[in-house]
């Protein structure tokens, strides 16, 4: 297969590569990466797709959420969260349908706050809920075979400075999730959040 | 109590404002009523408590999404649908902290689309989705006792006009509805989505 890993150059997505490289082409994109995108632009989406070609796989390990006391986070963070996480990775989808092969498919990635709370998380709680919604959703309306799917892990055991955020959390190891994205991509499922606790 | 209800002319509204009318000081606001308030102006919200003062419930019955199928729903779509639903009532819970009691409760209206798909509904999974992920994890930062919960029905025995596009979901009594509104605002449970199929 011939897959597009959106936020390649972060550890998801670098598992993610891990993961699939060698059985398949993998084509690593990222907002200063080989090839340049920058998911809020969906100009620039229709760029990446238009360089890259047709794919059978879309990966995207992309979004980043503002962390801040509920009492702290003001109606600009809540947006900021949606537009990076959300919408970027909603117009992923959206554009790149018209560039994914008969039964190819989306993995978006959302995270583990969709269903548990920490400290300074609700606007990430918010947007990973969003997208898990959304991916169950869209499913069912993708055409021509075409799946999707989110990855939502808890905290990784190589985020360090993170693990304190998240007391009593299980800690996943990337290579752990790397293998998610290779289920979602070479599995059937769809509309599925495969959760990593 | 004295608890204010927003989008109180709906028929999710009007069955909360039954089911608590009585035993409480109602007062309802939506944007052309007694109270004048529009959630997607933060400006209109502080107007609002200003107006009506300390409360010791806030109940939202609002918000609006786009139906589509998700070939069409476009940028602009997913965000109207997040500005109206979603920010509308993150911004009164924000606003609203300030002007309810201790021990005080918000209660907001997600509904069946954040588990369950129909065609048209991506938009509003999305927006339903974040609901119940920020309800979760506001609730633990949340001071001085107050709770947060979303009502999440499925479609309105009322409803009429829209049970085509729900084959098969349940059909909920909007009495039946004010109940779960009754049990937010009198009960003790937080972060918690009150699921009715």
């Amino acid at each position: 297969m011939k897959i597009l890993i959106v936020g390649a150059n972060g550890l998801l997505g670098s598992a993610a590569a891990s993961a699939l490289r060698g059985r398949h082409e993998v084509i690593e994109a990222s907002r200063s990466g080989q090839v340049s995108v920058d998911l809020t632009e969906p100009d620039s989406i229709q760029r990446m797709f238009d360089e890259v070609g047709p794919v059978d796989a879309v990966i995207s390990c992309t979004g980043s959420v503002p962390f801040k006391p509920l009492a702290e986070l003001i109606d600009k963070d809540f947006r900021s969260g949606l537009e990076d996480k959300v919408l970027g990775q909603v117009n992923l989808v959206q554009i790149g349908v018209n560039h994914i092969s008969d039964g190819g498919s989306f993995t978006l990635t959302s995270g583990v706050l969709a269903r548990e709370p920490i400290l300074t998380g609700a606007a990430a709680s918010l947007a990973n809920g969003a997208l898990e919604s959304f991916v169950m959703a869209a499913a069912p309306e993708l055409p021509r075979g075409i799946r999707i799917n989110a990855v939502s892990p808890s905290v990784l055991t190589e985020a360090t400075g993170y693990h304190e955020f998240f007391p009593g959390f299980s800690q996943i190891p990337a290579e752990t999730v790397g293998r998610a994205y290779v289920k979602s991509v070479e599995g059937i499922q769809t509309g599925q959040v495969l959760a990593l606790d």
